[in-house]
């Protein structure tokens, strides 16, 4: 079993400085989820000091959701000083197959730099793999086989871990797959939940867990908060709120009586 | 009598894609807004994708609240692309009058491409349309008269809808005015309720339904969201929580007992 | 005794338009603040209307969070406009310390441009001011004695009054220091809160009064918000939401009762 709360645990006792290259979208909203679970965040997207800044950070977390030609830069400039002091980048192929401008950048920016993991959803996931669905109708059954394949094809050629998040959560790895069935439709009605997840893996990962179980105890983190948080809401106004509590007041308590988890 | 509750559903129904060129202030409160009614909104300004992007929606909502050359550019061609394509086009002129620029910006933007609505506040609408108050201290019906004139020359020049958004609104075409009477003075207290009605509208002219009773049917709800999360709220940090959470439960009943909507 | 009461009543009579340049990540909070507290906020960063907004603002907030060149070119054009018209300056030297780019650019800007108000944490305060902790483990008061030493050094370089906020926040003027210490912990777990007190700083200034006065008034309020949201709060996430609302309830009954601000 994955040791979610001794992560949790960790990532408070380091607060971690996770450097974030973000969309202006989910800003505020993934600032807030940082603090909120623990960690420290820092947004900073000048050429001129975006390897300064990533530096002085224990995680990179890269986004594409608002992109531009000036931020595509400083991404290149911070994933290259990552990698070359091995500090964990994740990687959100935010909108990836919606217009080749993002594809081709994804690519690109992953061909440059490996990311230790990559988290998006399975339409995401699978534009940036080149894999689609090619029947209309696909059950849900046969669309997360293919969203599972594509994952392992990333996972497999840039040698790091993938997450699938969804209505059901897939984390893959060259030859493992867990499974995390926490979370409640109404994080899909605010906008981030995907965005601050990845910063928060990011968080989880900056402990130096391995970046597998790292990343399965972020997104149960994440699961369980949004779990919880909606059944004290009356809509997605409230449970915004709620969730940030929530992620203050999550512990192994909490993570040991509602987890979902498992290895298939 | 318009049918908002109709108009609605068919929102819900279609979550139609809604593509923003926005202000940084408002994004995520506007994202926020548009997913809790129903929709779903992205965001994406880069010049190499915007084109794209709006391809791919069903209205283009375009707002000058932080505006900038590269993002006027973007604007520009997504504007061409929506007009092309027949996507309707939502036009908010934030804070026309303040600077010539903003003035400048708008006027060239809705010269290249025809807007399907803008709607702005009397003192955006009245300085599009070039008209002042020549008084100080005009009362209340003289302004709304001059806002209502100003909204007509506009709905003339541009063969579009007007919204003039205020204490009462106002929906005018060619021929035709309808006011809302809902809302309340806390929306005057929380940043971005009016871009978030721009958006909404977006949301409601996607539809098909004729853009005038979208306007209308946008605006009551946005108005009766309003009105019921005031009477919940003991401020403005509240009340915006409840604002979120009474656009998801908006439904036919709550239109039906609160709108204040009549042709004039 | 400093009558924040008064000020704040100032604030709301004249509900004066303040131009924050600001960062990405508290656009949205920082407008929501000055709304909740009864100011009139304005983002614009564009050098072609910089200088024209700033010119009808009552107060010039500049935050360097999220720098970037076309961004401190347009602080630059305010800041010389602001101070060419008497119009009050703070400034919010975000992050200096952690990067050059930001010392650097943050020395350039108070160069040219004398503040009125600078407010940073302890941190950045000692960086702007070229004098940093020696010796590892500092206990709270030499860390104390430093930033205020910062303070007093910053304060009579720029003859503008210096605020270091944290657990025990304190104004400093040349001759002159208050230490205020009210506010809670929940406070360092949301994004912004700074930012935002950089801004209502503004809003108070803006009133004509002295900056001193001034700016002890606005740390006094946001300070108190602070306090009695956490008392009614569960998490950094009901904070958020209560700290809006209590700057809208804030008078001078809640000041008389639980400000803790004294002259050293």
């Amino acid at each position: 079993m994955i040791q979610s709360e001794k992560i949790l645990s960790a990532v408070r006792a380091q607060s971690a400085l996770i450097h974030n290259i973000t969309n202006y979208v989910v800003m505020n909203w993934t600032a807030n989820c940082l603090l909120a679970v623990g960690a420290s965040p820092v947004m900073a997207h000048a050429g001129e000091e975006a390897q300064a800044m990533t530096g002085l950070a224990s995680a990179l977390a890269i986004n594409i959701g608002t992109l531009s030609e000036p931020w595509v830069k400083s991404m290149r400039l911070s994933m290259d000083t990552a990698q070359h002091k091995k500090i964990p980048i994740v990687f959100d192929p935010v909108g990836v197959g919606a217009t080749s401008y993002r594809t081709d950048t994804a690519r690109q920016l992953l061909d440059d730099a490996c990311p230790t993991v990559i988290r998006g959803n399975a339409s995401e996931i699978n534009a940036l793999a080149g894999l689609e669905s090619t029947t209309k109708g696909v059950d849900s059954v046969d669309a997360s086989n293919l969203a599972i394949e594509s994952a392992r094809k990333l996972a497999n050629s840039y040698e790091c871990v993938v997450c699938v998040s969804g209505a059901i959560d897939f984390v893959v790895e060259k030859n493992k797959i867990y499974e995390i069935k926490n979370g409640h439709p109404l994080m899909a009605r605010v906008t981030g939940m995907g965005c601050a997840a990845t910063a928060l893996i990011g968080a989880f990962v900056a402990t130096g867990e391995s970046p597998f179980d790292a990343t399965v105890a972020a997104m149960t983190v994440t699961g369980i908060a949004g779990e919880l948080s909606a059944k004290k809401s009356s809509g997605p106004g409230t449970f915004q709120v709620n969730y940030l509590d929530f992620l203050d007041q999550m512990d192994g308590n909490l993570i040991r009586t509602y987890q979902k988890a498992k290895l298939l």
